[in-house]
């Protein structure tokens, strides 16, 4: 492996999650929009990309389900962060000092409860949290604050001004890691990922879900997304508990290939709880 | 009935739906937000709402079908409208004249071929489509464009300089009619709307589907939601054919009941076809 791609700027989540995946050492690199990252990941056999798909606030991001089978890579790994959000200023600025808090819509957004106590601050939405970072680090304003994951605090020379903000603790977001080659991890912690699509008429779906059932396969998750340029035709992406490496599996996938009218299968990874 | 409320300026294609669904005469009120709409139908016996649920092309509009659940009103009925975009300038104002063109984030996407076919015009993204008619009959711009719906030329006394020119032809969208008291539609060509929760386990959601399946019952959306605060646990949006006027139906839903670990039913109403 040579380097692992991501979306964003120097300590966003994404990065954290790729050094939390691969180990502090890791060539991490940040790239512009998402679509760079499938564009890269597709055209270097050693490289990886890791994106977001799925957040327990937000639910999830359907952008980039809809790439996995735009680009055809193959998902190797997951990942489960746990998102918290601290308040930063410049080194020496007080919460006193702050007359504005910049970050990503979403992230201000997830720390109402921060602003209601505050209510003289002004916000204001930047494209990113560790952009909001990067750019107070630049601009030196003592009077602006930035809202942003713990990890911006060393990068961007950043003072901790108050933790662990956000309104809801149960905020994971949930990532994917990529790569250009096929991999098949062995059980007995293995996940499958799969997207398929199916005609409109009675029972299809449930003809489809049944593969699964009949072998007692456990769905850990059903997300259904409509056909682009075919009204009210949906593909569904689905992940079960199981590796490609055993029989039932296989036999639950190549049933789901003759119930429906589209198979794809996405990656067999191992399935991981939540990093800290 | 006295009013229907959507979201957005008149000339919307909210508006558009509300006309086409209650008819020319309908009185139809514009408010600023879609938690004002669902707020003013909970409040007012005789008052209905209409909202969009759902693009062909950009997917679910999650927000609303949470709003569902969160302000316990009933589904009346729905109408699916074609959207086509077309751009305006002011009377006298030809394309050569144009240096900018303004709609929302979504039109500006969907209209992307016209952009390529002329790269000189500026994109600026505004609060909604109509919204971009208005201030434009308001600032008496000649070298600004807008894109937005056919409907909105009388109103903001609007010339039409191209017509269709979205990119894809496949679009519609979703629009659910809301009121606070509940009525169920008979069949046969009744759709039934409802919500359940379950558990993760396995065979859970195919024993949920099984209610339907069994009784030969069609399911034509099925769309799943992270629950909040439960991280990994999802909640499901259903629609099927059928009426609660009939037995079938019933049973499936008591059914349901059991299977799973909380089912709400949000609406039972006529099934409609595309508007043209």
């Amino acid at each position: 492996m040579n380097a692992v791609y991501y979306q964003g700027e120097k300590g966003s989540f994404s990065e954290l999650a790729a050094r939390k995946y691969f180990g502090p050492g890791v060539k991490s690199i940040g790239l512009f929009q998402f679509d760079d990252v499938f564009r890269t990941v597709r055209s270097r056999k050693r490289a990886f990309g890791l994106i977001p798909v799925e957040n327990t606030l937000t639910g999830s991001i359907h952008q980039n389900y809809d790439r996995l089978l735009k680009y055809d890579l193959w998902i190797w790994g997951e990942i489960k962060l746990r998102i918290r959000f601290n308040l930063f200023a410049r080194p020496g600025a007080e919460l006193p000092d702050l007359r504005e808090v910049w970050s990503h819509p979403v992230a201000l957004e997830q720390c109402q409860q921060f602003f209601n106590r505050h209510a003289r601050l002004k916000v204001k939405p930047v494209y990113d949290t560790a952009g909001a970072a990067k750019i107070l680090c630049a601009i030196r304003r003592n009077n602006v604050g930035i809202i942003a994951g713990p990890q911006v605090a060393k990068i961007y020379n950043l003072r901790t001004v108050e933790k662990k903000i956000e309104d809801n603790p149960q905020n994971y977001t949930r990532f994917l890691v990529l790569g250009k080659e096929k991999n098949v991890a062995p059980g007995p912690n293995a996940k499958t990922s799969l997207a398929f699509g199916v005609k409109n008429a009675p029972g299809v779906l449930f003809r489809c879900l049944s593969v699964f059932a009949l072998r007692n396969i456990d769905l850990v998750k059903l997300e259904s997304r409509p056909i682009i340029g075919k009204p009210w035709e949906y593909l569904f992406y689905i992940d079960f508990r199981g590796s490609l490496a055993e029989a039932k599996s296989r036999n639950a996938v190549e049933s789901l290939t003759e119930a429906a009218a589209y198979t794809k299968v996405l990656g067999c990874y191992a399935e991981k709880p939540e990093a800290r």
